[in-house]
Formats: structure tokens, sequence, C-alpha cells
């Protein structure tokens, strides 16, 4: 098909620059949402008479032969896209123009290029964003039922990764349940910014014809339209915020996935993967290494990249529509795509994962990390904080030079340290009741913890 | 004063180390926000019986008495401050104790630095959100009301950095209207993640003495008290949130700044900006630079950085609290000072700009940007848009080639290229009323803006 | 084919999981270099007695039948490749299975896939590297010619985006010969460190066989060893310090892209690019808009984006490889497509364009980018430079009030200002002269300008 | 002082504007640097006759005075700089003035404010490149010592954070000697495109003045001098390539800290880090944390940030010097400070720990890392590589099953898996004899590291 600009212009385009320009194998995902804007605007063209009744019919039943053909044909693999054409755009014109002649010259009043992109980039955002949410909600459910099954689980609680107070699975993970709940709020909020329909806007200033802008949108399920034409060729701020977002979950996912591998060192132990997430080495017999879960932390890599790329794009861009903006969708179906594979392949190693109790609460002897509750019980007994501190700074001193656990000292031995201390100190220092006094909102005992999973049913 | 946690240590801390993780000249500006916690940490304790009402009222007395001392005496940059203090929270428990005594010791019940640091961050960011929205409120002020008086001012309306069609100047502004505002509302959704109290998550898993966080919440003005108390201390989430959004708002002054920049070049020349808010040059006597505009434009970098550094900065961080995260505000804060200080510039050189309504015009002559309309006249009349394009394109080509414009072409010559070009063509080429002609909502017609402008004023 | 390191596994890899690790579609394209790294490693285990003679042969002589193969059925994208292999030195150890049978298996004696991966990484980018340089000096060649033609083509220097001094549009192209003269000498930089072979690190221990790694190297055109092997198999380094350097070349395409764009503009009309490079518009009949200017601009965004992603991915990475290093490729190729394209694209862009030189000289009329001569002239007729810069700012100020130029005041007028003027000044106020007066080393002056000119032809 | 450039102004500057634009708080370390290129400056002006002998001599006696005075009064922090200043270089003109008189003015001939900063950074650059350089060296210097020390010390070697096969710390540690090596040799190809000095290119366009930059480089021990003088005012890419590699040398500081930390954990126990690196807990009283590993870890964020920053800043920049440039000092000096003192600590914290060799030693034990070499045993007996690591898959799954590991497999139990297998294989199983087998170049065995220290030795 020979170009629509042609008129003022006195050589073809260079081959290199039509290979350079071109965007269609990026961009045919977004062919649904390219007939769904075209099929709305062509209604409206109609209802408003700027097209007869006729027109308007021919034009949406045309789409709709377009939808169907390439639905039932692999959609943007679709062999009926020719691998050459510029963009999905005019693909899908060309495929109209196929099926209707002339008429579909129409569809293009009262729009432009600038509206319609953006336009179609924001549909297939808002529903990838809800698949997105759909994905956190699952891994979200995942959570709550093994926090419920965890309650009792004992394993160290770490600060600075040391040992710091014991606390339980369910705890450790409903921390997770929290950053995906943030995560999904923040999608929510973004997508409260995508679902603005800037089709109408045309060019750049607007249109004379007498275009129904809200009917358009109500067709299309957008919540607004937006106030000025200018901006609405020219904003990419959606794929900015939406990419910080998603830099935002694959940054959880990847704390999460260093605790995965960490947790699989022998070392650790706390966790045995399953075989079928993990891979062995071509060389080593013995490797059954988490390659999943380094994926997955080396990936938030990609979306941050994809972040800083969109920002640089922007920067010191003058108005309105530029070709630059073209880049976009690099980076915002990038930050799609590694978010959305990253988050299932998690749950999958997550179902599997077969968390050694054993070692956890092993873990816990000797490690000190009942000492709290030892200045704590002084300070009950009159000392003040500081003096208490003091104190037992001084026991775990003495128990590090004989290599034992502040629960393995004898009462006397104790008692050198402070009169004050009694043989009711022994049922302060289990990690399990260390554990379980922790009733503050928020805390990590289990009545602490089932009202968070709770709260978290209530709210999901 | 000697540390609180020598107890199980040997030896002193290194010189160095206490200079490298050293934070107060940093953390300083949290003092009042520090105070306030504290406060109502003290008066919770002593509501729920863990201090006496004596003690609890003597605390509060001399944190009242800290804040007062330090309000007088210039705050973060008070000579009362240690400037070898480790952090703002330890100088503020040492003023605390000279006024009080042991009891201040007290203070720290059932908290710990972890939950202190957070909660102090989230109220001084929540209230700089809020002066960053007065400040984008008021640039906001600023356009309607130059929007308000220049609904009729023409000028070329740009796509590809070429004239595409011809807006209003006040349409031009509004575009920036819609930026700030998304960046108000952006910050709005951010402050309700700032907005939740991780106090009295204590270290890592809660404390077992009987607090009510709600009452310190309430106290503290706190929307709700965080979830879960591993993630209440390691969650920086909304440091990286607000920087995005600050990036977002600093891209916007960007590009605002890159056209101020441009439209002072004499090739432009549609402003010309105060003396002063401009500076010259050592060397050359006629210099008159927009440094105000280029630092802005610049300092996006900063804030860019800002966010890749928080985003690095969380990246494969195992739970919970890691000392990495004291990092954090470095960015915070760079985040803010940059924002803010951009904001208040960039009005200032607004307010005395002179916009060069007669270049605007000048410039709009023979640039073809009625071209459009032409074609529109054509359909008029009957041929499709196809056929229209190639006669206008075939129209511009023979202009050029004699250099005139579109309106200069006499209506015989105009008939050369179809002879469906009547005498009545003149009403729709001129630049004027090609801009009053887009009249869809969101368009460039004074009637068009003033729908914006109404909308705008109606939302603040 | 079945795994090769199933034996401690019971169940088999998840499908999601295949997916996931899967890299083919990514490193398809190192297909030759992997068969050089292969070839070089059979030939040196056959000359030190791992292999015997005929082994070696045998598996020499297949893996020359592969290249062969793959070469004549397009590389990368051959049929003869399983889409659904793992990566690309699986599906050549596949095609060399098939061709030599059960001794393809002994290629792998003495290294791994980790030493194998970055071997033909670093073979890979090391001729990369040189096609770039080549696009480099090809551009700079340009660049040579274009200056030698312009040294007399007078237009305005700007420093502010405002007029400094008249330079010539040689020395203004000159300086973009500088930038690709570093961005060449950083990649030649960067490729000393690209050019050492790990081959022979093994998984990451070395290995026991009685390799000789020289001998490899030295068939392959490494100029060096590996000196560790942990760091061989987990250092990166190299992507980074490339990825940095190409993000240096895109910055100064993204400066001079911009300049074009600029330059385009009807305000400024310096430049008019050629048809071919150039796009319209399907609405706006007039619009001849700098598509590949803009993409080359927005472009610098994939390489910063690719390269905050590798610091990213190896931020933290404990010893030694990790699973995560596989998505340096996808960075890698990014910086090296977008990087070399952009290039191209410049240069075919430079190659057609019209530079509108009365448009450059006229832009110089009354523009004052002669004031500092004055000041100069006043300052050998006595004045100290203060004094001078102050009459000279009055003289200034005078004719913007009268709308003139400097060069347009009468003799009488100027002496008005200061009696030292005399009518010798006229021969300092033509831009001509002024540009021509900087002949200090590096200056605009023609005969500095020569000089750079030889200066670079003999550096290249 | 009021400024040199109202003459064409009619309005003074706005005092936010001087706020917003002044940059001595940032610049002000440049004093000496600024002082050195000045008095280079004056002298050549001297030697050509651009000023007068004694005009030259009481310059430079000026400036050496001034520079007595500042280096005598704390630098940068002397209470001669007046805060309220523009930047560090007005302010030494200022001093220069009180000193010289007017005669100061004459040292702003042939050269304008451009030049002089561009090359006051360079010199600044070149030298701390140099101390960088030297912290690298010394960190080198103190792994070669301990690698002598420790090339019998066993430890797990790890892939994937799996145990691969087992080295030694010495290896272990000169793989970050081989990362350090070649952030030396960045550095050092960065300081060659540091060393070009800029001066002399005057605002943009070279000067009129008889100069001999040739001399002024040489006093100031440049190696050339820059070629295109609209370049040279322009061009920060040495910010940016010094980022790069200062990126480099943190994310390698990062690496190491990463390891620390792990290594510190009561589950590795591989070090245990000197008391006076580490910090206790104001709670828990037995906390140790590595607080400085972590704050060296997080750091590498700072520096990545300034990266963006600097590449943010210069993205479609025209030419030549625009104000965002004066931004590139706060990336620079971040970059700079923070790995300078990264090195630092990160060489006082290497000096103190303590290696667990009885721990790393244990950690081997039934750990399979010997798998590879029964596998290898098998081979020699006959069996294909495949046939050999199923067979050894199989044996290490029964193992598994029994909780023992391969060296506790009696010879019975091995020989039920292959009867291949006789008493000799003991020999080949000991951690300690899988290492020192490891003896190809680069390897782990002793005789390897003992190679690649001496090489390392005769590279410093």
């Amino acid at each position: 098909m020979s170009k629509l600009w042609g008129g003022r212009f006195e050589k073809q385009t260079h081959h290199a620059v039509e290979e350079f320009t071109h965007s269609l194998s990026i961009d045919a995902r977004l062919w649904e949402c390219d007939v769904a804007g075209s099929i709305a605007h062509a209604r409206m063209l109609g209802k408003v008479g700027v097209l007869t009744p006729e027109e308007s019919s021919q034009i949406v039943a045309g789409l709709e032969s377009v939808r169907e053909e390439l639905s039932s044909s692999s959609g943007q693999h679709s062999k009926l896209l020719n691998p050459g054409g510029e963009d999905i755009h005019s693909e899908i014109e060309r495929l109209l123009t196929e099926k209707t002649g002339a008429v579909a010259g129409k569809l293009h009043t009262a729009r432009s290029r600038n509206d319609q992109v953006a336009t179609a980039t924001r549909l297939y955002l808002r529903q990838e964003i809800e698949e997105l949410r759909k994905e956190l909600g699952s891994i979200q459910d995942w959570i709550l039922d093994f926090a419920d099954n965890n309650l009792d689980t004992l394993m160290p609680g770490y600060t600075h990764m040391q040992h710091a107070q014991p606390i339980s699975l369910a705890h450790h993970f409903m921390a997770y349940f929290a950053m995906f709940q943030r995560d999904s709020a923040r999608l929510e909020d973004c997508s409260k910014r995508v679902n603005i329909m800037p089709l109408g806007s045309a060019a750049l200033a607007g249109t004379s014809f007498p275009i129904d802008r809200g009917m358009t949108a109500q067709e299309l399920g957008f919540a607004s339209v937006s106030a000025n034409s200018l901006d609405a060729v020219s904003d990419r701020d959606f794929v900015v915020e939406f990419l910080s977002a998603a830099s935002l979950v694959m940054t959880h996912l990847s704390r999460l996935a260093e605790e995965l591998i960490l947790w699989s060192t022998p070392e650790f132990g706390f966790v045995e993967l399953d075989d079928s997430v993990t891979t062995g080495s071509s060389i080593m017999p013995q490797k059954k290494n988490p390659d999943v879960a380094e994926l997955i932390r080396g990936k938030v890599g990609r979306v941050n990249g994809a972040l800083v790329g969109a920002l640089t794009l922007l920067k010191a861009l003058p108005l309105s529509y530029n070709r630059d903006l073209q880049e976009d969708k690099t980076f915002l179906f990038e930050g799609l795509d590694t978010t959305r594979s990253s988050l299932r392949l998690m749950q999958l190693m997550l179902e599997g994962a077969q968390f050694r109790q054993e070692r956890m609460k092993t873990a816990l002897k000797g490690d000190f990390s009942n000492a709290t509750d030892l200045a704590d019980y002084l300070v009950r007994r009159g000392l003040t904080f500081r003096q208490s501190h003091e104190v037992v700074g001084g026991v775990v001193k003495a128990c590090l030079e004989q290599q034992i656990g502040l629960e393995d000292m004898t009462l006397e031995s104790l008692r050198q340290h402070s009169p004050l201390i009694e043989a009711d100190v022994g049922a302060i220092l289990k990690h399990r009741d260390v554990m379980e006094a922790r009733t503050s909102e928020g805390g990590t005992s289990p009545s602490s913890v089932r009202f968070q999973i709770a709260e978290a049913r209530a709210s999901r």
C-alpha cells in the first residue's frame, strides 16, 4: 500500500528508515485494543452524523470481521499481518480496506494516529494491570493459607542478617503479603490515571468535527476523557507510573527470591525447593540449583532499566507529540511481561517448596535471640533498662566464652551476673515463649498473626 | 555519652566507623517529627500503664522543653546539637536526659530505633508532600489566570517540533496544568501509603508490652497502623513511590524549562524572561542567559538518580531491617529539596516572563499549519480524504517552490490544483479561524479552553 | 534430548520453568562464536592428549560441518535450530551429536557451561565493538569532508542557547568529531578487558585436566587468559563497561539529533533534511517530520536503561556464577543493536541534509555576537575589561531599544558611549572577521579548524 | 562585589535565583586546582606578552598568597570564603583583587568561566583518581598477603549459592584482586581522557589573543590540549566515564560486603568481624551487627544514582556550554567520596576480620562438592561422562536418603552403584585432594594460586 502522505514529498522513504521507524513487531499485541477503539469511534461518528448510518455500520462490521479473523488466526502472530507493515494500526486499516473498500478511509475522520495509539495503549495497559493484580491476589491467597498453617512454626527473625528475636514462619510471610497489598493498591491508583480517554484529541489541537467524546469513552469503559488535547497526545506519565509500580513488585520479588536462595544453602537449609523448579549441572552430579529464584532476582534489573529508559525518553521533550514517544512501548511491555512471568514463577516455586521446620528450630538453639527477654525480666525486677542491658551483655559474653546458649546457663551462673534472677527465669527464655509473648498489634505471636490474616482476608 | 550497647563488646568502635555510620548531618531535619513521635509514645505508655502517670508527664514535659529550645535556636541547625552525634534520635535522647535524668531511659520501652526512625521519616514526608502539593497548586493557579488572559493569543502548535496546527497560548499552558494535576493526584495517592504508623513494631517482632498503637496513631494523625512488624521496619516503598512521583514532576518541569529556553532563543523569540531571573556573561556583554530554566532542566537528573539509588538499595535485601536502609534519607531529601526549589523557581520565572504575542503570530505566516483545513474543505466539497490530502500536498509543494504561504495563494492558483476550490476558501485559511474551529472537548478553541479552565477551577 | 543432569532428580522440570529459563531466542546470535570456541577447545584437547587425535579431528570436523550448515541456512535464524531448545550452546551440541555420535560428549571435557558461555559472549562482543568502531569511523570521515567544505560557513555559536560568538559550521561539526573520537578510544579500551579468555576456568575452580589455555587463547585471538577461575565465570564488568561507553555514544547522538530537530524548525531553518529520511502526516498534508532524529534522540533511553539493568543485576551478587547472570545478554544486545543502527541512520540523515548557509548567516544579523570584540577593542584602546564591558553593555541596551544590531550603529552613536571608538571599529564588528580572529589552538578560525582536520586525519 | 555583567540589565538578580544558581558549597573543594590553573594561565599570558612581565608577576604572587592563606585556614572550609559567594572561582578572584587591586581583572584575559571551570574540575579529578587507585592498591596488597597465608585454607566454592567444588580461601579472595585490578586499569584509562586541558577554549570559540596553550598544559601536567573549543566547554564525558568506573568499584565492594554479611550469619559462621567495626543494639544485648558492610552494600546505590543523574543531564543537550552542566559536580563528588570512603572502610573491616577455618572446613563435610571427581574417576575407568554422571547422580540420591556424605559411603555401597569403583577411590574423594587437583592456569590449587599471586605482585 502506498503511503497516505506522499503529496509534498519528492522522494521515497529510504528502506533503512522504514526499518528503523517500524514498530509492528513491538505493537502487534495492541491489535484487539486498536480494533475496539476504532469500533467505538466509528459508532460515535455515525451517531453524531459525521458518517452516515450506513458508513458507520459498514466500518463496524468490517472491523468486527477483521477482529474475528485475527482472533482465529493467533492474534498478534497472525499470518494476516504483513511483517513489513509499519505498525499494527496501519495493518488493521489495511485489512479493513480489503474488506470494505474506500469507506475504510472515513474511519480516520476526527482522529489522528497520535490519539489513536495513545488510546489503544491505555486500553491495553488497563486490562494488563487487572491481570497483574490477579496474579498478586493469587500469590497473596497462597500466603494466607500458608500462614494459617504456620502460626506456630518457629524460626529466627533477623535484623542485619543476625538473629534478633524468634518469630513465626507465618509472620515472616505475612510481611510479603503486606508488600503485595501495597503493590496492588499502587497499581489500582495507577489505573485511575490510565483509564482516561485521549481519543478525540486528534493530532494535537482537537477537531472541528462535532464529535461526542463522552459517548466513545462510555463504550470503551473509560472513566473520563482527557482534558487537554496537547497533553493527551504527549502524556506518557502513565508508562512511568506503571513501571515504577512494577519496579516495586519486582523489588519485593527480588527480596523473597534472595531469601529462598539463602534458605536453600546447606548452611541455612530452611527450605528445599521442588525438583520441578530447580536445575542440575552438566558437570557436577550433586547440584540442585535455585535457577528460577536467581532469574527472578536478576530480572528486577530489566524493570528498573525500563523505568530509567522511560524517564530518559521524556526528559526535556517539548510539546506536543514527538516520535521519540514511540519508544514507550518497548519499556512498557518489558515491564508487563517481566513482572507477570516473575509473579507466576514465584508462586509455582512457593507451592512446591518444603519448609524445614526442624532446621529452623535448631537454628535458634543458643542463638541469644532470647536475650531481650532476659533484659526485660530484669527491668521487671527493678533495674533500669540500661543497667539490665549491661548485665545481659555480660551474660552473653560469658556464654560466648563457654560456647553455650543463654538457655543452657545454670541458674547459679546466671545469678553470678545478677542476684535478681530467680528460678522463674526459665519460663521466659524458651524461644517459643519469647515469640508468643509479642502480642502487640502487628507482632509475631500467633494471636497477632491470626488477626493479621483475618484482616487480610477481609480486605481481599 | 557512652554507648547503650557495650555489654558484649570488648573493643571500642573505630573512629572511622563512627564517621562512616554517622547520619546526623543528614537526618537532623527530622528533629521535630522525632520529638512529636516520642511525645505521643510517652503519653500512650502512660495511658496503658507501662509508665506511671508521673513518668509519662515528666518525659512529655522534657520533650516539649527540648522542642522549645531547638525551635528557638534554629532547629536542625541548632548549636544544641552536637555535630559529632550519631543521629538526630540519639541527640534528642541526650537532650532529654540532660533535662529529666534517668527517667528519659524509660521512653525507649516498647520501641526500638527501627520503628522510631521509620515513624519520624513518615511524619516528615507526609508534611513535605503537603507542602509540595501547595507549590503545585500555586503554579496551577498562575496557569489558570494566565490562560484566562490568553484564550485568543495565537501561536503555532507543534508536533515533531514542526508547525502542525495553530493553537492558543492558553491551550498550550493548560497542558502543563493537566500534568501538574496528575502530579498532585499521584502525590496524594502516595501520601496514603506514607500515612501509616510503624511505631510499636519495635525491633522487628512487636513487643510484649500492652501498648495501644491505635492511640498513638490517632495522636500523630496517622490513618492506620502497619499490619506486620517485620514489614514495618524494612519497608521503604514509600521512598521509591515518592521519588518516582517527584521524577515526574521534574520531568514536567524539564519539558517546560526546555520550551522556555527554546522560546528565548532569538530564532523563536516567543518569550523574554525577566532580567531578575537571568544572568549575564563576564565576557560577552550582550548575553542574557536563561540559567534558571537550564538548571531546572538539569536537575531532573538529580531526582532520577535518587530514584535509581533507592531502587538499587532495596534490590534483593533480605528481611527485616538492614543498615543499608539508613541511606534512604539521602535519596528522599534530595528528591524533596530539588523538586520544591525547582517548582518555586519555575513559578518565579513564569511570573516575570513577557510572552511576545506578535512574534508568535508572525511565526504562523506562511507556515502551512492551515493545510489540514484546506483538506477538510475539499472533503466537504466531495473528495475522499485521501484525494484531498494528495491535492493539498501538491498545493504545499507549489507554495514551497514559490516561497509563499498557503494563505498567499491566489484563488486562480488554488483552482489550478482543484476546481472545487471557490472564493469562500479564504474564510477557512486564516489561522485564527483554524484555531477557533477546534471546538471539540479538550480542543484549542477559546470555548473549549474556557471549559477546561472552569473544570480546573472547580477541581482546585 | 533428555537432560544431562537427571541422576539425582526425581521429577521432571516444570514446563513453565523451562520457558522461564529458556534463552535461545536471545543468545542464538552467538552461534558462530560458540562453534569457534568449541573448535579451538577440541583442537587443544587433542594436542595435550586429553582427547586422541582421532577424537579431536572428528569433533572439529563435526563442528565445521555444523558451522557450514548453519551458515548456509541463515545462521541464528536457521531452521536447524529447535525453537524449544534451551540455549544456543545446547543446540549446537545437539547438532554435533547428530553428526558425530557419542564422541561429541567428549567436547565438554575440562570445560563447563559457565566458562563456555562467557567465552562466546566475549568473542562476540569483541567483533561487534570492532564493527561499532567502524561505524564511528565512517561518520567521522563524513564530518571531516563536510568540515573541509565548510571552513567559511558562518553560523551563530551558542551558549545557553543564546547567540554567543560567530563560528563556522565546520567548527561546530568538528566538536562531534571529537566526541566520536573519545567514543572510539573508550571502546578500544573496553575491548582490552573484553579480549581475555575465560575458557578453562571450568565451572568455577579450574580443572585437573592438563589443558593448555594459552594455546586455545592464541587460536581464538585472545590477548591473554583470565587469571582467576572464580572471577572468570562471574565477571560481567565488560558488559557494564561496554554499555556505559555505548550510553555515551548515544548521548552524543542525542545531542546531534536534538540540534538537527531544532535546526529543522521553521524558526531556525538551518537545515533541510532529505525527503527520504523524513515522514509526513496522514492528517496534515504540509508535514515533513524529522522522525529519524527523534527516534535516535529517544533511543538513548534504551541504552541508559540497559546500563542500569546490568548494574542492578550485579549488585551484591555473591561469588561465583549465579543464574542471574544469564540476563546480561538482553542488556548487552540491546546496547549493541541500538547504538549501531542509530549511528547508521544518523550518517544517512547527515549525508542527505541540506545546510542552509543563507539562513545561518541571516541569523547573525543584529545578534550582538560581535559584542565581545567591541569590548576587546576598547581594552586595546586603554580601558580595563571591566570598564569596557560596562560600556558595551550600555551600547547593547541602546541597540535593543532602537531594535538595531551593533553593526548598524553609526559611528556617532557609538562615540556617544565612548569617545575612544573610531572609524576603524568597522573592521572588527563584521561577524566574519570576528570568527576569523579566533586563531588560538582549537578555535573557530579557518586556520585553526584546518589544523584540527589535519590532526584528525592523521589520527585516523 | 557587584556583578561583572550588569551593563545591559535593568534589574537586579532575584535573591532566590542567586540561591538557586549558587554552587560555592559544592565547588569550594576545587580551590587549589583553580588557583593552580590561574597561576599557569597568568605565567603564560606574561610569556606571550598579553600581560607585561610585571602584571604577570603581580598576579602570580597574589595567587600564591591567596593559596597560602587558604591553605593555612582549612582550605575549602576557610573563613576567608564568603558563604554567600557565587562559586569558588569568583571567590578566589575576589580574594586576588583584595590583594592586588585592579590588575587582578587582567587574569581573565583570553579565558572565560566555561574553560576555567572545566580545567579546575579535570585537575581535581585527575588527582582524585590517583588517590582512588592508591586505595585500590592498598586493598590489593592486603589481599595478596592474605592469600599467601591461606593457600591451603579449604572452603566450599559456590555456584548458585550451592556448594559446587572445594576451593581455597586464597583463591576466593584473589577473585576480588582481579576485580580491583580491572577497576584500577579502567580508572587509568579514564584518566587519559581527563588529563586533557580545555583552558584557552574561552567561552566557546577560542580567542584572538596569541596564547600558547601548550605552555600552560605543560605547567599543569596535562598530556595534551583539547582539539575543539566548542567540545571542550561542553564535554562532560569524563564525569560519566569516571562514574561508571566508580559504579563498578562499588559493585565489587557490594559483592564482597554481601559475602561478609552472609559469612557473619550464625548459619555460615565463616567470619567474625572485629568488635571495632561492628555495632550493637540498644534493645537486644546479644547483637553484633555488620553495619559497615551493610552500608557499603547500600552505597552502591549512591554511585549508580549519580551515574544516571549525569547521563540524564547530558541527554539531548545542544552545543555548547549550558548551565545544566553545573550540576555535574554534585554527581562527580558523590561518586568520589562514596567510593573512597567505602574502599577504606572495607579494608579496615578486612584487616580485623577473623576467618574461621574450622567452620569452613566443617561446612564441606558431606556436601557432595567432591562428586565431580567421582564422575571423573569413572570416566578414567572407561565410562562415558554421561554414563558416569548418571551413576554419580544415583550415588548422591542414595546418600541423601541415608543422610550421609559421599566420603562416608562404604566401598561396598559404592560398588553397588558401579563395580568399576575400587579401593583407590578413597584417595580422590577427600576435599583437600579435590582442591589440590585443580592445577590448571587460574585454578584453585595452591600451585595455581601461588602463580596468580606472583603474577599479581609483578604487575603492581
